[in-house]
């Protein structure tokens, strides 16, 4: 009998644990679900004879490796930088990892022992990192076959909320992932190619550099640049593409707004404010605004950013309580905190909210001496605040790569993302059977 | 027979060391000049009978002990981070030390054991931070003895060029200063009082945010925030006051046009672009800006910022050539470093150029229940390229310091700034006799 042990239970995991789950029945496996707290692991076995939950702490390496030892593949759902310890351990014990995070330095540099055990250490398997390489590169390399050369690539995913969840929220928006990373996103410079030359985008511009995207059926997006761009140009094999852009997807207005933040320094995570105890939502904002007597905030926002009082940015603000006189309730923090602190009053998400993650590729190329046009896009929509679109587009893919390595139609070795043809067939194919597919357009 | 030690023979010593000598004359003291090239601190000394020229290495903690050790008083105008390094030499050898430079944590640390050996570690008696700090103290103590109370105090100081110097030059600057500097300036969240609140400027806000100042028979300048104004309330015993700003004052126009190169990140020091070796002073700026076929950099920049092509941003910009397909002339280099490396290339101050430091002062104060206003500023013109405004303003307090300490006039002991009357009576004294002095005007 086979036996996967599926680290961290929280609200991500969910789709992926009922997946194996079902697999293990169909299949006579076994499902060890671990997580720091038991009762976790319990709710997301329920009353399956085919899983067992179990305490799994990462910092108590005796324990944690009995526990790998008893498994064929490891599945790790837990924060990202625990990856490289878990990893560690699996080599240790020669088996598979699999976990849907961003290839860090720490687990690249296991490659080399990885292969010489025979061992996947795969990552960036869940929806993005994962779906949108394995969408993307299932397109590019479907164009090379043709004779086909790329020109432009361009991929854009967001978590965003459905259509009919929280209709008065101007955003569209809440938070469907990690709150603290919405907030922090896009610190640092953005790094891409367009038409053939390295573009550089810093902080204080990138929510002021948006590509439109629509989506037929669905309505306008925005998407902004990620950190790194480049990267995947060799991943890819897109040696001399002239336009590489990869980003994050948002509803129209979404970047405009948020930029007003951005540019007050309401997202800096580098000093604690003055005097947060008795601080308001309203003299949070109003610490980042010059003063003028008889002015009020708004008034002096409009003016600062030649923007509307009755405009798209001020009614988001105006909608997340940043102007009401309401107390923070935080005895301390910085203005990424306080700032988080306020908006997971508006942004939580809800029983009863749907989530909905948007996929969009563009891309452009060249065949017998003609330009074309290819966009694909995915919807995907939650069931409810727990099985999440956000878990099944994550865990899905997960799922089926562990099956693919339990039956051995998995030949990769060493640390690995999804991009190869052995990948991204079958898993493109079984995630379409579960309802999770792309639709491309010719343009 | 009195020796001073002064470390440090580049272009800001050339002021201080002709005092010295000078001093040194009337007083029979020697001078010993310092620098890591002998050759710089042989050019400082010339012909003069009481000064020696030595070679001093801070790194070489022997040799520099031996040198400390002849001395009654060390000045240094080395780099700011040698200071704590000589500070303790100063300590063990019971020297008296005296800097330009603000005061660093490490330095403060020392405070305690400067006092138990009865020694003096003066920081900040430059310009600014120096001649600022004791000018508002000689203001603010006058308005306190007269029982008025302080509700705002803005302060301002920048180092420019005469108005004869380059009149070409719309940026009405050049480097006279550490270029480094002042292309990474503001870097970090600026923190103030203003109406009584904690305000904060993030470094995409700080040119946007400035306070313009008007110099009766010089003209208009503007100011942006410093750093941290907060840490002189306490120094300047200031509780309970309304606002207080300290800034940087540049000429009118200047800070619209370095905003557009902070937003467009050209400031940032933190990666190394691709490419350097064949970029031009165009590609750089290119970078930074999304592609559009068929439309200049020029128009592309108009449109993103909301700008003029004939307007006052555009004209700085292409003045520093930055439109110019000229090649760089560099291999590698972040971006702050390549823009540093353009902009010399026009804005190194030449033999004939003559630097040129502006002070300006604004305190409000309530007395007898009525509100008052004085503006206070200096003017400082330079000589030459050599005997700037900078070296004399930066190097006559350092000096007048040195010679009341010899002269025990001074008797503040440990790490001390200089905002007792003790030093801002003689030293403003003895500036005004050779030129330097803030003419005042009641509002």
């Amino acid at each position: 009998m086979k036996t996967i042990l599926s680290l961290g239970a929280g609200r991500s995991s969910s789709v992926l644990i009922a997946y194996l789950l079902r697999e293990a029945a169909a299949n006579n496996w076994k499902i060890i679900v671990g997580d720091i707290s038991v009762e976790a692991a319990r709710e997301r076995v329920g009353a399956s004879h085919h899983g067992e939950a179990i305490r799994f702490d990462v910092n108590d390496e005796h324990t944690s490796k009995k526990t790998i030892a008893q498994a064929d593949v490891v599945i790790s759902l837990m924060p990202a930088h625990f990856h490289p310890i878990v990893a560690t351990y699996c080599l240790a014990l020669n088996k598979h990892l699999l976990t849907a995070s961003y290839v860090s330095d720490e687990m690249k540099a296991l490659d080399y022992e990885a292969r010489q055990k025979g061992l996947l250490l795969l990552n960036e398997c869940g929806l993005d990192p994962g779906i949108d390489h394995m969408s993307a590169m299932q397109v590019i390399d479907r164009i090379k076959q043709q004779g086909g050369k790329l020109i432009s690539f361009e991929s854009f995913t967001g978590g965003l909320i459905a259509p009919e969840t929280d209709p008065e929220n101007p955003w569209r928006y809440k938070f469907t992932w990690n709150p603290r990373n919405v907030v922090m996103a896009g610190q640092g410079t953005a790094k891409y190619i367009q038409q053939g030359e390295y573009k550089y985008i810093p902080y204080q511009q990138l929510f002021t550099r948006i590509t439109p995207v629509h989506v037929a059926g669905y309505g306008d997006y925005e998407g902004y640049a990620n950190r790194d761009s480049l990267k995947y140009i060799d991943t890819y094999q897109l040696e001399g593409i002239q336009t590489m852009l990869r980003g994050t997807l948002r509803n129209k207005g979404f970047c405009s707004a948020w930029n007003i933040l951005v540019q007050l320094g309401c997202c800096d995570d580098t000093y604690k404010m003055e005097g947060v105890a008795a601080m308001t939502h309203r003299s949070f904002i109003n610490a980042f605004v010059e003063a003028e007597t008889n002015v009020s905030l708004e008034q002096r926002l409009v003016k600062h950013f030649s923007i509307q009082l009755d405009g798209p940015e001020i009614t988001r603000l105006r909608w997340s309580g940043l102007f009401d006189d309401e107390p923070v309730g935080l005895n301390n923090g910085t203005p990424a905190q306080i700032l988080e602190y306020i908006l997971n009053k508006k942004w939580k998400l809800n029983e009863g909210d749907n989530d909905f993650i948007v996929m969009w590729h563009r891309f452009i190329y060249e065949l017998k001496g003609k330009h074309h046009e290819i966009q694909a896009s995915l919807i995907a929509r939650g069931e409810d605040a727990t099985h999440t679109a956000m878990a099944k587009t994550v865990g899905l893919p997960l799922g089926i790569a562990a099956k693919l390595l339990l039956q051995n139609k998995i030949t990769s070795r060493g640390v690995a993302i999804p991009v190869s043809p052995e990948f991204y067939i079958p898993i493109l194919d079984e995630l379409k059977t579960l309802g999770v597919e792309l639709t491309e357009v010719e343009k």
